[in-house]
């Protein structure tokens, strides 16, 4: 086991790695979305030097900062010699100003790559493995084409209960976590998968206004047409930093921000953006993020929502009690008290689909309007209710009514809009102004809603980017309908949205069945 | 199961698509390698009216053809309104001149995915589901992250024999199917793993003295230092076009081209591009690539050669029996004779790795050169007599001496050289001038190479984009070395990319062991 000998006339070890020639940055404002690109002429020196191509992975350091960027080369005068340019996010994450100086090296070799390959041969994970995977993506040293290829090596059923929890451990320490004192910290999720189920910003300001501390941290959506952020950034600012985070829980008890800028799960934020294109399902990566979010955040009791339903995301009882099994297991290895409730999932909940429409109804709720989507309340009560119960808040079997005090007394809502003003400002939703009535072919009685199609549809309208687009429901199942009756309303902020979703939904004969009576 | 009404006051079906407004093409000349990126200003009325963002999928239409590309949003002055710019690869796909004017929609849903997402849950894959993805891949409409799912779901041995068949047939059925007439049509192929295995450019003009037509055509590395095309690429051109290839097969009986630029498989190339990055083996995809390759250049009589080796792709006698059984099944299939010839697979072939330096050593076979190599030798007389044996022209047991006359009388080299001089003109190779002499840290015997990371140090010097970068080996297993006595010499093109291979194979202690005698 020798190693060949490493001197030479005329080269030492010490100077394999020589200084790059320094590069000017000049601001082109090309926006890649996340994705950190440099661009380079092809005559420059350090391209030459270094031998990159076009998609070379390099590392580009400016005062001490340093990121993995995907190198874009420049064939025409748009860069003069000795300048570089960079992405938008490339950009911001170096913080860089026109004429700052970088230097750019070849990115060293992602060690960690091995253990993934390893893993799509069949092998298991260890710990150290996926520590060093999830390091790395945080780091963002995964190009895209393997933060793909790890995704699709973990969907499905792929990873079993070790490898969950060691996959769970590794993405909670990646990132921050925050310690809030004595417990206990109540939080709740939803697996997702119903369109317009917003209980969150329901069941917070109950449980805040019942004396528990809930710094609540959502997400946006990765596959839905609206996460929980995207709901409430249509009410108030979610973007809060960890400082004015504090200072909004300590103020009201309660928060509902968004988790990304909390940096709470830097990995997970990484990953989510290759996910939402693949719209892939995994037991393995949605207890991960889950778990790992509540780890992270300090939460100390957790309720998790499953709704159970033909076309939700958990299409069975059984699937539910997989995943019931799995989060129950990595949640009591990670030291968290986790409580499952199964619910009903075979309708969108509430009337709105997206964010501006589902934000609406969950003021509607809060207000206590006639008109309040009852389902939405009655769900969001049975959550409140059981995690009053789950803390401590409230002796057995009468959580449900406290927090149905809390709601009628117009408590909850007073709490919710000083939630709202101290996360920067309440504001009312605005839906979309370009509209398409979907009505009934004829009459008859409506006997099923497709949530992944209305979830598509949601989407191809906008959903979440356009915070007005959407669908709001003028019928649920049961209901009797006429001929010509409206089905539901799209929603969409650009015509070419609008018209772009209806091109699918001339596909779509079964997204709502009207049966004959 | 009725379908909700699509008529509504102002909007009919028909307008769904509207026309979008026209754009003006500038040439900002930014190379991404294969990937097409559209570059449009985010003011734009397409991008605001679309709803496009960063990182959309969109379609671009010019003069009746269109590609699918990637938009990445100018938040600067780069682009005047009512202009748009593409990257190389896409101003060439759609042959765009500066003012060409484009127009934009949203790129249609891909509907292939959901095979691919079914296939990643578990299920099998269908025929016409694995006809549809590989015809989407050809066509480009898969990014680089469902590429890479792909590849990442059908890696290791997740695709029983009925799928490899399937997918070879796919790629077979994507691409141009040349037809020579009257066979025997020799081929040949090394499933590679074992650098310098440069066979090829031996047994072709060997075979075609015999009278046998071969029109071989060869990849690029995927994963190795150098593919056949890319070390006959310094001794002749390889891209040629059909017209031009059959032209050569026309006049000497054989040619040795790049498979990619006579589009024999664009899924193929495509998947390539994913596959050499992520460098994930796959017996499936290996069988269908090569397969589906002979189908299409009209092969009849196919010889595999094998190498086992610890270092090698194929690691085992029984790794090897496994891949003979699958490429035996799946040639039966698709009515083609194949033949497995197992061979040794422990080292290296030859003294050169990387392109130049591999044609080095094949030319000083062909020209009986004293010092060439025997074992590169010894190897193409097997595969040649076990080829001239297998297409009838020569008897049992007879091929091997035909061969060694062939190559022994000079006709082999004179050949070859009239294969390159009708490719478009011999040259002689050049190796790369930047050197470093790896030497023995102390007396003793060579005991083993190792023959992946030998090709990642190659690569790391610049293999294959750079054709003179590779490493010139000095020893062979079993060889007795003195202290300080050269192992091997690295070669690289720029210096940067040899100080890079160095910091490698400063970690590499046993990349070639000297064991004490």
């Amino acid at each position: 086991m020798d190693q060949p000998h490493l001197s030479s006339p005329g080269l030492d070890a010490a100077s394999a790695q020589p200084a790059a020639e320094a590069l000017r940055l000049k601001w082109l404002g090309i926006d890649t979305s996340q994705e950190a690109v440099i661009y380079m002429r092809r005559d420059c020196p350090v391209c030459r030097s270094e031998g990159f191509q076009a998609q070379s992975r390099v590392r580009v350091e400016l005062a001490g900062r340093e990121i993995i960027s995907t190198l874009n080369v420049i064939d025409s005068e748009l860069l003069s010699h000795g300048e570089a340019s960079l992405s938008v996010a490339g950009w911001r994450a170096l913080k860089a100003r026109e004429g700052s100086t970088i230097r750019v090296y070849p990115a060293p070799l992602v060690e960690s790559v091995r253990t993934l390959r390893a893993k799509i041969y069949g092998h298991r994970f260890d710990r150290p493995g996926l520590r060093a995977i999830l390091e790395d993506v945080s780091q963002g040293r995964y190009s895209d084409i393997f933060l793909s290829a790890f995704i699709t090596a973990c969907a499905g059923d792929r990873l079993d209960i070790r490898e969950t929890t060691w996959l769970t451990e590794a993405m909670a320490q990646c990132g921050e976590q925050l310690d809030w004192g004595q417990g206990p910290i109540a939080d709740k999720h939803c697996v997702g998968g119903l369109p317009g189920n917003r209980t969150t910003l329901i069941v917070t300001p109950i449980i805040a206004c019942a004396g528990l501390r809930m710094p609540k941290t959502s997400s946006r959506a990765i596959t839905s047409p609206a996460g929980t952020a995207d709901t409430m950034e249509t009410l108030a600012p979610v973007a809060l930093e960890l400082p004015a985070m504090r200072r909004v829980v300590e103020r009201e008890g309660a928060c509902i921000v968004w988790g990304g800028a909390v940096a709470l799960s830097p990995a997970d934020d990484v990953l989510i953006r290759v996910e939402r294109p693949l719209d892939l399902d995994s037991e393995a990566q949605l207890v991960a993020s889950v778990i790992s979010k509540k780890i992270a955040a300090g939460s100390t009791h957790v309720l998790i929502d499953i709704p159970i339903g033909a076309t939700a995301k958990v299409r069975s009882a059984q699937a539910a009690q997989s995943l019931q099994f799995a989060l129950e297991h990595v949640a009591a290895a990670m030291g968290i008290a986790l409580k499952v409730l199964p619910t009903d999932g075979s309708q969108p909940v509430g009337r709105g689909i997206g964010p501006a429409l589902e934000a609406r109804d969950v003021l509607s709720v809060l207000r206590g309007s006639l008109d309040a989507p009852s389902d939405l309340r009655e769900r969001a009560l049975d959550l409140a209710g059981a995690l009053l119960e789950f803390c401590g808040a409230a002796g057995g079997g009468e959580g449900r009514l406290r927090a149905q005090r809390i709601l009628a007394s117009g408590e909850a809502l007073k709490k919710f809009v000083a939630i709202c003003e101290a996360q920067g400002g309440f504001r009312e939703p605005v839906a979309g102004s370009c509209l398409y009535h979907a009505v009934a072919p004829k009459k008859g009685r409506v006997t099923a809603l497709d949530n992944r199609r209305l979830a598509r549809l949601a989407k191809l309208a906008g959903a979440p980017q356009a915070a007005g687009a959407g669908i709001d429901l003028h019928v649920r199942c049961g209901d009797v309908v006429e001929h010509g009756q409206p089905l539901f309303t799209l929603h969409a902020d650009h015509p070419g949205e609008l018209n772009y979703a209806r091109l699918y939904l001339e596909k779509q004969a079964d997204i709502i069945v009207v049966a004959p009576i």
